[in-house]
Formats: C-alpha cells, structure tokens, sequence
C-alpha cells in the first residue's frame, strides 16, 4: 500500500482508485477553484482515460477545456466530460426513470454519468404515480433494463410503484423540487428510505451521479463472462 | 352568545357544538379519568342524541357503560360510542381505503366514527403501491363513494395514487406505522402533504377521527335536497 | 388504460386526466422552462378547455401568451390561466378566510384556482385570532358558503377558531409568513395538523392550489341533481 | 459576594437566593433521591419560610414529611410544598386559564406554586378556541387579573386568543397534551412563540412552575406602596 | 361586540385594540406594500395618538412619511414611529441587557418599541458570560430597572446569569446571531426556554419588539396609583 | 392485470409478486396478530416454496409453526422462514461487514433473509473505522463477493471506508445503536447518505431484510448463463 | 500493520489499541450480552493491566466478576472496571466540575474512567450559573486543573461560564438532563457548540467516556519529562 | 473583580480577558461595522500585542489597517491579524488535518488561529477515508503532533479513523461542505459527536478557530518547563 497517490498540496489525488474501485476518481466541483479542477484532471488523466467533473461550473469547464480540448460541458447535468478514448461499451441497458420534468437535471447527471462509465442509458421521463398508466405503460421498457434509477422529488414515492411491477435493482435519487414540507427534498428522501417496496436503495437527494456510479458497479457485474479469457 | 356551555368545574363542556357545527362535542379520552369522561359524556347526552369517545381506555368504557347501558367498546378503534337514538343515515358512501393490515386500528377509529356520524362506510384493506394492480382491481368501487379516506403509513404513497385515479375528494390519514426514518409517521405526513396528486388534505398521524369528521362534513353537502321541504 | 398520455420527450402530458378526476392536468411551473410550459400547454388545450400554470413566472407567461392570447397573468397569485370557454359556473360559493394582510398571495392562489374552476369566491381578508371580533362579524358570511379555505401563516390558529364557529368544511392553508421560530410555516403546519377544531384538514405549506383543488371537488360533490337528467 | 451556600458534597444549595431574586431556591426534584431531596429541604428551611419540590415523586414526599410534618402533597401538580409560616399573600389575583381538561395537571403545578408564593389563584378551565364563546364569558374575569397563565396543548392557540381580549401580561405554558405532529408539546410551543397576539410570552413545555415564578415577580411589581414605609 | 375594525379590503383594521389591550394595533410591515402600510397607517392615526411599523423598509417609511411628516425611522431597529403626541411617561426603568455587539439591532427594536409605549430605557450593552465580571459589575443597575430584556444570540445562557442576580421579571429575546449548529437562533431559543434561572420567560427569536409589548405591560402594572383617584 | 392477489379481508396478498419482482411477498409482521401471520402465510406458501416474516414475535412464530412445521425461529434475527423446498443456490457470495457486536441483530436479519433467497453468506463482524487494521485485513475477503452489505450504527463511517476499498456495490444498513445524538440511528443514517466513498447505496435504519433483498437481485444479475437455455 | 487483533466470531478485539493510541480498548456495554462482555474482557486483559466497560448492566458485571475477581461495580457511573496493577498514576488533576445534582451519573462516569485512566479527579458539584457566586468561590479550585471538564444537562450554560473564568482546556459534556424542549440533551448540546467561551470542545449527549479519555490524553501531555530517561 | 472592561457604548472589551484565559479577547467579526471592529481592536491592541478578527471581510480589514499597518488579511481563512511584536513560539506542532479540498477554507482559518497564538503548523491536505491508504502514508507525521485538528464535512469520518491510529488529543471541526441530506453540516457534526474513535471532542460547525484556541490551549500545557524560574 507504498504511495497510491500524488499530492499537490491542495488536494492528494487517489491514482490508484481505478485499481481498487472499477472507476478513476472523479472530481467533485463544488467549492474548488477551476485552477484546482485543472490541476486535479491533469493528474488523472496521466494515468486514466476519462474524467468527470461532478457539481461543475461553466469556469472550470473553461479551465479544463484548455487543458483538454476533449472536454465537454453538459449544462442541465452540470458536468465536465473527458473520454480519451471512451471506457468500454458493457451490454444491457440502464434505466433512468424521472417522475417530473422539474427532475430532468438530476436524471441527467445520472445519465452523463452512466454513458462515461461506459453504460448505455434509457431515460423515462415523466412517469410520476398521479397518472398511473403513463407508469404500467413501460413496465416491459423498464424491466428489460438490468437496473433501474428512480429520479422523483415531491413525495418520492414512484420508486416504491416501480419495485412492485419489476424484478430489477432499483437505486432512488430524492430530489430537491419541491416547496413547503418538502424541505429541500428531505420528504422525498424519507418516503423512499421506507418505501414499502422492497429492495429500494437510496442516495443522497439530488446525487445523480452517486446512483449512476452504484449502477455502473452492478451492470458490471451483470456482463456475461467474456469467452476464453 | 350566552352561555352555551356547562361547567363542570374541570370541563366546559360544549353544549352548543352541534348548533353550531353539525355534531355534538367528541370527547378526547386521553389523559382524563373515567369519573371525567362520564361526567362529560352525562352533560353532552342531555342535550345530544350520539355520544363519541376517542382514544379511550376500557376503564373509561366501564365508566360510561354504568350510566349508559347503550354504551359500546370498539376494541380496535379504541372508541366507545353511545346512540339513542342514531343520528339519520346519509345517502352515498364513504371509503375508507388502507395501505396495510397494519394500519388497520386507525382505518377502524375512523370508520367507527363515520358510522355514528350516520354515513355508510366501504372498507377497503391492504392496496398499497408495492403491489398496484390491487389498487386498481378496486378503482369503480372507490369512484362510487362520495368521499375517500385513505389510510396509510411508512411512505404514504398511497393517497398519490388513489386521488390520480378518482374523481372526489381524498382525505390523507398518515399512520404511525413504521420504523427507523419513519420517525412515528412524519415520513408519511411529509409523503402526504407533498402528493403530486392535486386535491389530497392530509389530518394528523393516527387521527382516524379527524378525516371522518371532515368526511361527514362533506358527505352532508353531497345529500340531495329533501324533497318538498 | 391504453395511451392517455402525449409524450413530449421531457414529459408526459395526462391528457387522461379530467375523465379520471374531473380537472384536467394543471401545470406546476416551478424549474421548467418558458418553452416547456407552453409546449405543455398546447397539448393539454388541445384537449380541454382550461388551462392552470400556477409558481409561474413572467417569462412563462409570455410564453403562453404568444401561443394563446387569451392568457392571464395573475400577479399576486403567480398564475397563469387561459378560458376557452370558461368552465360551466357552480352554485353556491367558497369562502377564502385570510389571517393577515401578508398572507394574501397565498389567498389569492387558492382564489384564482377556485375560478378557473368554475366557483364563486367570497374573499375575506384579516381576521386573525388576536381580534377575534373581527371573526365573529363574518360568521354568518362564511357560514353561508359551501366549502370554506382558511389561509394563515405564524401560529395558523385561525382554522381552529373558524372550524369551532360553523358547520362547513374547512380547508387549511399554513403560509410561510412569519420568522424565526415559524421556521417557513412549519409553525403554521403544525398548528393546523393539531387544530382543536374538528374536521380541519391541511395542505402544504404555501399551497393555495390544492386547497382550491379540494374544495371544488367538494363543491361539486354539493351540486343539486340537475333536473330531469 | 462570599459564600451564600451550603455545600453537602452532592449539591450545593443557594441560600443567598431569596436575598437576590426574591424567593428561595426551588428543588427540581427529577433525578434527585429521597435522601438528597430532604437533605436540601433542610438546608433551605432553615433559612427560610417556606419550600417547593418540584416534578416530585411519593417517595420524595416521604422523605420530606418524615422531617417537615407540615409537609403537603399535591397530586396532580406533583409537588411537595411546605410553609411554616406561609408567605404573606399579594393583592390582586393570577388567572390561570386552561385550554382543556387533559392539560390540568399542568395547570395545577403553576396554581400550587403561585399560591405558595402569596399569590391569590383564579382558576378558568377549559375554554379552548374551538368553542370560543366559552372564552369570551369569562373575558371580564380574566381582565380583572393582574397577571394571567395561559396553559395549552395540541396548536396551543388559547394565548393569541386571550391575548387580544384583555390588556394584562400573558404567560403562555404548553403541554405535551397531543399526539403524532403534536411532538411532545412542540407544536404548542411553535405556535405560542408565534402568537399573532402581542406580548405573549412563553416557557417550556409542561413548564408550570416557570410560569408561576415569573407571574409572581410581575405580581410583586404590581403591589401598591405600603404606606409609611 | 358590534365592529370595532376598519375594513379597508386588504385590512381589517382593529381600531378597538388600545380600548381591550392597552396599546393601539402595530403593524407588521414584513411582506405588506408601502401603500398598505401607510393605508393602515391612517386609519390608526385616526384613532390614536402614536403609531410603529415594524420589520419596515424605507420605501414603507416614505409612504408613511409622506403621510404624517412626523415620522421617524429607526435605521438599526428597522422601525417606524409616529407620535403626535407621544404617550404619558411611565415611573421606572426597563433594563434593555444585550449580549454582544452583534445582538444590538434586535435589542433597538426593543428600546425604540419601548420608548414609543412611554417606558424610560436603560441600555447595557455587551455583558455575555465569557467575561461574567462585566455583567456583575452592572447588577445594580439591572435590578433598579422594573423589568428585564435580555437578548442574546449564540448559546443565550445570559438570561440565566441574569435571573439568578435579580428580583424583576427577565423576558429573554434570542437572536439568530451565530452559524453552524446555532440554526439561525434554534440554539439560542432552547436554552432560554431550558434556563435554569427561574422565571425567565421567552418571546420568538429576533423578537425584540413583543418583549418590549410584555414589558410595557409589565410596567403598567407597576406604576403607583395615580393620587386621588 | 386481472386479480393476482388474495382477499382475506384484513389483507390483500399479492400473489402475483414473484412473477412480477422475482421473489414472494414477504409479511412485515410489526403490528399484525399471530392469526393474520398465519392466515397470509397459508395463501404465500399456496403458491410459493418459501416464506419469510420479519420483525417477528415468539406468538407469530407459534401459530406459523402450527400450520408449518417446517417453520425455523430465527432469535437473533426476529426472522421466522419457512423453506419447502429451498430456493435454488445462486453462485458467489455476498458479504455481511458489520462495524460493531451489538449491530449484530440487524446483520443478522439480513443474512437470514439472504440464505433464504438462495444467496451464500459471508459474515465479517467487528471491523469499525477505529481500528482500521481489522477492515484492510479483510479487504482481499471483502473483495471476492459480489454484493457487500455494510452494517453500522453510531457514526457509520464504515461504508466509506469499505468503498474507497473494494470495487463490488456496498449497500450501506444504519443502525440504532447509539445514545444522544445518535437519534436513534439518525447519525449513521446520514453519514452514509454522505458518504464520500463512490457508489454506496442507504436503506432504512435496522432494515436488514431490505439491504439483503437488494443484494438478493443484484447477486442473480451476477449470475453466469444458465448453458444451453 | 499484520494481525493486532483478536477475532471471537462475534468480536475482532483491537489487542493493538494500547500502542496505537496510548490506552487498551474499551468495552461498550450497550446491546452486549454477559457472556460477550466478559469474553471479550478475557482478551483484553490477557494483554493489558486494566479494563473499562462503560454502560454496563449489573448482569455484565456478575459475568466479568466470576473471572475476574477484581472487577468492581461502580453503580452511579454504570461503569465495571478491573485494575491488575493500576495504571501508573499522573502528576496534576483533572476537575470535573457539574451544573446541577441530577447530573451526577455522568460526571461520575468520567470520573471513575479517568481514576482508572491514571488521573486524579477534583470533584466540583452543583454550580450552575443561576447561582454564579458558588462558580466564582471555586474559581480558583478550577484554575489549579490541568484539565476542565464540564458536565451540564438543560441549557448548559455552565461551560461558557467556566472557559471565561480560566485559562485551561474545558471539554464540555450535555447531559440528557431536562424535560420538554430539552429535547434529552439537545438544548444542553446546542448551547456547548455555540458556547461564547473560547476553547469550548465538545462531545456526545451522556458521554462522560469520552470526555475522560480526552481529558487523559491531554494531562499526559502535561506530565513534566521523566528525568533521565 | 473590579473592572477589567472598556466600555465602548456598543461594546465592552474585555481587557481582563488575557490574564484569566492566557489569550487576548478575540473579534467575532459577523454583524459588526467596519468602525466597531476597529474600535475594539484599538482597546485590545493598547494591553495586547495581539489581534484576531474571525469572520471578518475586506471592509473590517480597510478599517483596521487604517489603524494598524501591521494587519494582514488572510483571504481564505477570511482572518485579520495583527502582531506587535509576535506571541513566543511554542515547542512541538500541531497537525491540520484536512478531509478534502473543499474543507481549506476552515482548515486555514484554524491554521492562521494557530500560528498567531504561537504554534507551529502542520498542514495535511485531503486524506479522506474514501482512500484510507492516503492517511496510512502520513500516520506518523500525525502521531509526531502534540494536538490534531481534523477538519472534514460531508459524512465528516475522518476524526475517528485519525483518533484509532495515534495517541494524541483528536479536535473535530464538522464544516458545512456537502449537499442534500448534509444540512448544512449537520450530517459531519453528528458524525463527529457519535464517533466510536475515543476521545474525539467537537467545535461547531466550520469553527476552525474554536479548534484552534482549544489546540492553543493544550499544546501550552505540553511546554516542557522552562528552566530556572
């Protein structure tokens, strides 16, 4: 366990994430200068092919794109994206299920997230339980998928409607949308901790990329043995 | 505005409630003795046909029942009720839909308290969304009633639903049921106050009571004019 | 429970929704853009002849504006609404009661929802509990209306006293006026959510829609017969 | 400022209080044993008239009565008070006004402490906002208090309501009385602290005692010069 | 009972308060027009002789300005005040006791409340219990005083320094100076009602103004008799 | 969608659930009589070979004995299963890390509800971030299943650490081990919905079953090509 | 970093903990059967001279005592503890000082852990700040520490007052102390987090572990270099 | 106890403060002008040789700088400090401990803290758990430490696996960095208070100056006596 890391004084980036975990370390933008984003991609990018930059801002995009000029800005998700070349393409696909057009940013952190891991992405907008049918109307869409991410804010209660008519994992996303009792999505949050559906599994409200990277682990591990290796 | 009371030194009891209100004043049984409930309970008869007393304790009920030979215990509604005669039964009905076995004592406090109220009550148990093809075998037998008290803890989805499916008016009960970030039924409380499905008014946790005196409330205004009057 | 639904790519307009509940889809404004809201409008007008926006913003508005003229800005109330042609009017009418002053957008949302769909309003603004002579005046007035909003923020204790005083259904609305220890309406939630006064139910805070929501398919439900049908 | 205590090892009483703030030490008697109680209660007899325990048990009691054989027992307010002599009694009354019969006990803690302390106690039971006009009856009543406590669970609402009818301080007490979204008397608090109606003031939940002392002080105030002195 | 209020659409206000509660109605500027300020200005002014808008704004001042030409405003407590012509003075001081530099805006909305209702104001500034010798090194002049305000942001444990060191009532205002774990004044708020200085009673945080409402009345009670009356 | 489910009257089994989601209803017994366990027990195993109750009573376990002598008591776990014939073996493992001996309950109802779905167990116990030796002693053990369920109370740093370290999905289980501001659970609760360690997903506090019938879907996700299907 | 522990099945005991962090493990009493606390002391005490168990049942103890002969029950602090030697005793003392009597068991709690720890303890009872003369007359008994703990439950003021008094580190414990808002411990936690005394440290509600271990960490710190060594 | 204050109108500078708690008064920089913060730092600076504004902005710096040449502004830290001449340098040092980039804002406030009092600063940059091998590699340099501060936000569990490996006094400083479910750094704070590695005491949250003057504190004890005095 010698070293494993490189250290710039700010910041002591883990190099040997992708070894231990499946993914390089990806970069939380949130309170970092675009100098420090920089810094940081350059680090990993020397030792792995793609990067992400989570809770980014359009500065650090700017900072990072002079640097790589493979990077690109993803505005709803609030992303930066290296691929230099892409991750592997892996089989099946990942559902991203949203309950409202006002939760579309967090799903589409969930989705940039899961095509740069190398996964291919079904989104499903707008399938909240006020309008039942729009649900059972791809029930065969979504269990044809090997996991399923929930996006819902208000009440958070389509992932407990989802896990009752399909058979796979399904990773909730609370999200903030919402007003009043809603308390920046702790009401979302706790109807999907005791949803009565069972197997639901829950992260932080509004971390698209938290599910999206839980999802990536679990479709690798749904990939059928490669032949003769 | 005289009067309109009697005082009983530790109560004033409310004789003009149902002059003013529509029903006689319902005993609240916690925390009074059973001497207390059935001084009170004396005072409301006098005036009042019908006699309610919620969240009562068999002690209380075995002092009521010494000076009303009339009086009945409803074990799991932990109600004591006391008709004569009954109050006029209304036309319609009202459905009281609940999302678990478990939460059946509170489903029964309010049907309990519909029916002295003279509404009729359809009882529909265990539809909740984990398994929504149950809820919608029963959505023309909801529809059909005039009024829908919906009973649920844990998530609380279930008044989303039905109210996305129906056309009259859905009173959300959440229930204590649950465990861990339930928090006593605050998850529920929270599910239901933020239900995407429009039109939902949500009671306190476990007040069975308080949704089906709204319903009553409601069911009166649905009545047909009586004719010739 | 074929289709019911338009896809538009970021939603799925229910265009199922006034068969099933009696109103069509309303479109909650908040977090979608200008050109999501009028695309939404225009399917659900294509369909029904009303249209509700409500947490809407001025650039919405002249979205909906440039596809339909008939489109009203209610500023107070942050809705958007087009008629084409209005809903058929009901009988009797619905009384908004208004704590304070500061509590008048709220009112104010509950009152142009109640319009749009198809009720009479009785507007009664400043009655708060600290005067309650000012209550008692209108007694009679709020008496006479078939379903009755009560909108306030701070200790929302107005609910009880209304609920206490007539015999009509009575709907709360806790505001997030006040400071402090109202922690943004939660001290009004409460304060409603444990109302001494029987039969009080509540929404969200802030959430005049809903309450309007309510009361009107209530008010239906008081509709007499229409004769010879 | 030297001394002004006795040390027993396991506390350290306040002799030097009445000299300061006007009463002498009170002891809160939750987590205390017998044996320390009495031996405090010796120590502030000593030196002074009279002695209150408050949040007391029987077994406390005992202790005490085995060494003070004027010691009382109030059951209800669950104190212990000893006068040997009493204090001498203040001119002018102290209402204290009780939302409902659960919320007694309460009550009875502030009237036995108020009355140890000279005051002269007018006790109003039970006149909550839901029936109002049991509330405006005694209004005359309350006003002719120097001081009035206003003791309340569930919204806790009563404190606004007085506190537009008379013109005297109110002290607002609220109690754990409730359930579900009550918390354990938080609600009560919230809405007291946010009363509408000004210059109510407010002590913790179920907090009796505290009410009494302040309302003492305020009475104390209100006493007319002793001529010649 | 009959009237007693002033309708103005947007107001009813209560021109009968100074006859019940000893003061005339205040206004509350938070959320309210500079039109509806001075409006409900005017009416007061009909009727009574002085007049304070609190949480104002200076564009409500200019409205009121315009109005009356004796209005002042209170940069720091963020007040308004007309008095033509002021109040009769009261006897007695009312000890205003501040913690910290920061907590001053909150106290001046005290003092300048208190001024207005005719009460002399005794400032002390700066005496939180890190440096306890500062506050003991003021005791007599606190006790001089008829009442006490205290504010304090932070943990506000000065009340309870401040209870234990005299014989007046001490009405505690926390304030939402802090970070972190104070929660906006939550922290401070619960100590205050936890004090273990009795009698120390607590209005909502930030509220200098309904401490000084309280202890007006307080004052009120204390001043001699008039001779010869 | 016709039917699919059983009415008892008290409850609706969804016996339509492994067909949909992949494993049969499992009874929450909390709330329910030792009858209504049975009653639903006998339609589950109709149709199903196995059966689990959680947060089991002895009393539950007696009447499911009854009428099932294959029934097993699980103490530790609350757990009553019946298996005839067992489900299928699926292949690999998945881990059970628990922090600390006393959240050993709540792993335990999740290796039970894990054995009972077919899956092989591995339980590593008392490996807690304070001792991090004992949690990189295991890593490699860790490492070689294919789903990880991390159990923790008090702070719940575990997940974190177990993440930055493996590359298998962890499934984070809080507990309610702790006193004072562990909230009954709260801190790791929120602890492991922040956690810093890429990919870990939350359930409920104390909800082991839940952790493992995540687990359960995803370890058959896992599972390699059935040959020549 | 090769073994350092011991591993029970349901313990891995940290028999590295002592080099590590300068004292052996500690057994958490809480939710540990006899036979696993006295299992688990066996291990410790193979390596180590001494043994603490903090929220430990007397059951515990009887199973720790037919082992060990030496084990002692201290009742107030809840605490077993074993001494084969004691531990070598340190220069200077450590006061702990206690706001009020019913916090006792806590400060009792520290104490016996630092007592077993090597430290000598000052015990300082009783002096909360409603009496801060009793503070002040031990002002200097405080000062003489090394270290200052400080155990208060209600508002806990007294740390602030303390780390205003004297120049050594202070570490603050909540007591659970209190009743109402007191939310068990919280206000007293709030108010130590945001206390105005310099230097306050802080740990959990009860904790009086903890507090000592801290405490006994930093007078080692203190000791004078041992001479020629 | 005579004096030891000046009284500045709105501000009574403690100037007693250095001689009873080793430290000059610090300035708590929020919610003060630019002309207050220079005016107290004028009274501190006439007996001190040394100022700390915490909190403060550029604006309070022009204002002491106009006074003070000497000042200097620490940007991240937002700190103004002035020495004349420099506090004595301590022996040993103290290591900031810092769990990621976005935490150096607290860290270098507790830093800066540090350095002015006289401590020689260590600082260790982004050793979060989510890479455990990245604190192993500096296990040393934190034991070689007299005190740690450890900074860290989100699900804050660095302060546990820091206090299981080394001996020294472990200070958690919780920060407001996360999002969602962290509330603001609740979710660290909780973390922290809750940790399972003894002896971890607590500052509020983003308090690294608390956390410096309790470091300050310790390492001062830990001077090894000075020769000959």
């Amino acid at each position: 366990m010698v070293e494993g890391f490189t250290d710039l004084g700010f910041a002591r980036v883990d190099t040997d994430r992708r070894k231990r975990c499946g993914f390089p370390e990806v970069i939380f933008g949130f309170g970092k200068t675009p100098e420090q984003v920089a810094a940081i991609a350059r680090v990993i990018l020397k030792k792995d092919p793609v990067l992400l930059v989570s809770r980014a801002t359009p500065a650090q995009y700017e900072a990072v794109l002079t640097a790589f000029h493979e990077a690109r800005w993803h505005e709803q998700a609030r992303c930066i994206t290296v691929e230099r070349p892409a991750l592997p393409k892996l089989n099946g696909t990942i559902a991203v299920v949203c309950a409202g057009t006002s939760d579309l940013p967090v799903a589409e952190e969930a989705a940039v997230s899961l095509e740069l891991f190398g996964n291919e992405v079904d989104r499903i907008v707008d399938v909240g339980v006020a309008g039942i049918h729009r649900l059972i109307a791809v029930k065969e869409q979504i269990e044809a998928a090997n996991v399923v991410i929930v996006v819902a804010g208000m009440e958070g209660a389509l992932p407990s409607a989802v896990a009752g008519l399909v058979s796979k994992p399904v990773i909730a996303v609370p999200t903030s949308i919402g007003y009043g009792a809603s308390f920046g999505g702790v009401a979302a949050l706790l109807g999907m901790l005791n949803s009565c559906g069972s197997g639901v599994t829950v992260v932080n409200i509004d971390n698209g990329f938290g599910a999206a990277y839980a999802a990536s682990q679990i479709n690798r591990l749904a990939q059928p043995p490669t032949p003769a290796t």
